[in-house]
């Protein structure tokens, strides 16, 4: 049973900082990192394990947070990977935010305005379902800004994201990179099955036909906000099972990586005498 | 009657980014600028009703914002200056946020996240009585947090400025300065005073006792966080006359530079019969 290690996958999915980078040579199928599909359900199982031991830690400890941001096209399988990745971990503790197109109380202040308010207090991990990169991704297609205020966005993100990492958060972002073939796919699904039907939106297709703009604002995003304290991954999509796996591989390795202890509470415990 | 020009005013109070700066220098009596009392009076009334005219003209193209950052110790009047230079003004379209210890909500944040939540709307005028300042203030006087951390936060306040800044809100920086002895004065009148009582606390007496360093947070806090887009300006406030007519001065300023038009309403008033 062949499982990759942590530094394997994060060295083959990272869009290294600084670094020239091609989404379209990225691949979508993940079966190169983990060509054993049964041996990516184990690993997944055995992550998600222990993802939630790692995460009772960090609530003990209160001091940091981890914030996971994923992006991707529809039906790329954003919530397929928090209910996966995260199949054993309490909601306690937890703070998932799906951003939607922005409500007027929204709009009334700078894009980031909503994001920052949604960052994961202490203690806790924060998974954004999209994030501000759609401010840089859909707004950028769409044309919803000036084109001179976005290209200020990216280092304005960069900074932000800068600033909370400096500050305890430690930022993981994913791009759930599907092929085209395999959106047509599960979008006929959608439409097929009762259970999935709610997902379907008609405005999905308009974004799938626009596919080469999403991808080259993707791009563009991943290249220019990759960073040492908050770099993207481009997570291969096609297969929900090595998604979910690889994923669970690099949310591990980052919790890993916070280097966390149970805390020593500062007396001892055999001294009091519980009656 | 000589009332000094905005321009003449900016000048000799802001601290010039990126030049040295050397708060013990500054003269805290205004008396140079504005020796004439009577006329500091008549220019503020004047101000403030352009200041409130102005404000309309904001409100009504609803793109763009204010943000006024006031700074100082006790008695310097950050509150005084609020009621004096808006005195015109209507409170719709202000948003005033005082903001006090951090409560254990916003302790779980980084120190910005209660900041940029409170930023004004689009349209609006935002008052900072105090703000993250005193996180590179009081929190490095009183060591509440590690000096590597305080370090970190100028260059972290000038990319949260900077983003502000480019989002459509002008970002305006007053640090009142008062001098020690008038301080003395002015506290031993809240002790004297019924109406004034409320405002005494004794622990503005600990912050008295550690003037100079205070001081010198002051001083480093507008060296390193003088920037382009949003400059720090320093008031004399000993005399609240003055020192009130000078801050009209730069907030009419500022008004003025953002260049307000009243909105064209794309069609013709005089098409429409209302009967």
């Amino acid at each position: 049973m062949s499982i990759p290690t942590i530094a394997a996958v994060r060295k083959s999915l990272v869009a290294a900082p600084g670094k020239a980078f091609d989404l379209s040579v990225r691949d979508t199928s993940g079966r190169d990192i983990f060509p054993d599909k049964e041996a990516a359900e184990t690993s997944l199982k055995k992550d998600a394990a222990v993802i939630n031991e790692l995460k009772d830690m960090l609530y003990a400890e209160g001091q940091r947070s981890l914030l996971v941001i994923l992006q991707g096209m529809d039906t790329s399988g954003k919530s397929g990977t928090i209910k996966a990745v995260f199949s054993e971990t309490t909601p306690l503790g937890m703070e998932v935010k799906a951003f939607k197109a922005p409500s007027t109380e929204e709009l009334a202040r700078d894009y980031l305005w909503r994001v920052h308010n949604a960052v994961p207090r202490r203690g806790h991990v924060g998974i954004f379902d999209r994030s501000h990169y759609e401010d840089v991704l859909v707004v950028r297609v769409r044309g919803f800004a000036p084109l001179e205020d976005v290209e200020k966005r990216y280092e304005q993100i960069n900074a932000f994201e800068k600033h909370l990492s400096e500050n305890g958060t430690t930022v993981l972002k994913f791009m759930l990179n599907i092929g085209y073939e395999e959106q047509g796919v599960r979008l006929k699904e959608r439409l097929q099955e009762t259970h999935k039907l709610w997902k379907f939106n008609p405005g999905d297709l308009d974004d799938r036909s626009k596919w080469t703009e999403f991808m080259q604002a993707y791009e563009l995003a991943i290249k220019r906000c990759s960073t040492r304290h908050a770099p993207w991954y481009v997570m291969p999509a096609d297969s929900r099972t090595r998604r979910n796996a690889l994923i669970a591989r690099v949310v591990r390795g980052a919790l890993e990586g916070m280097d966390l202890k149970w805390k020593n509470p500062g007396y001892e415990p055999g001294s009091y005498d519980i009656s």
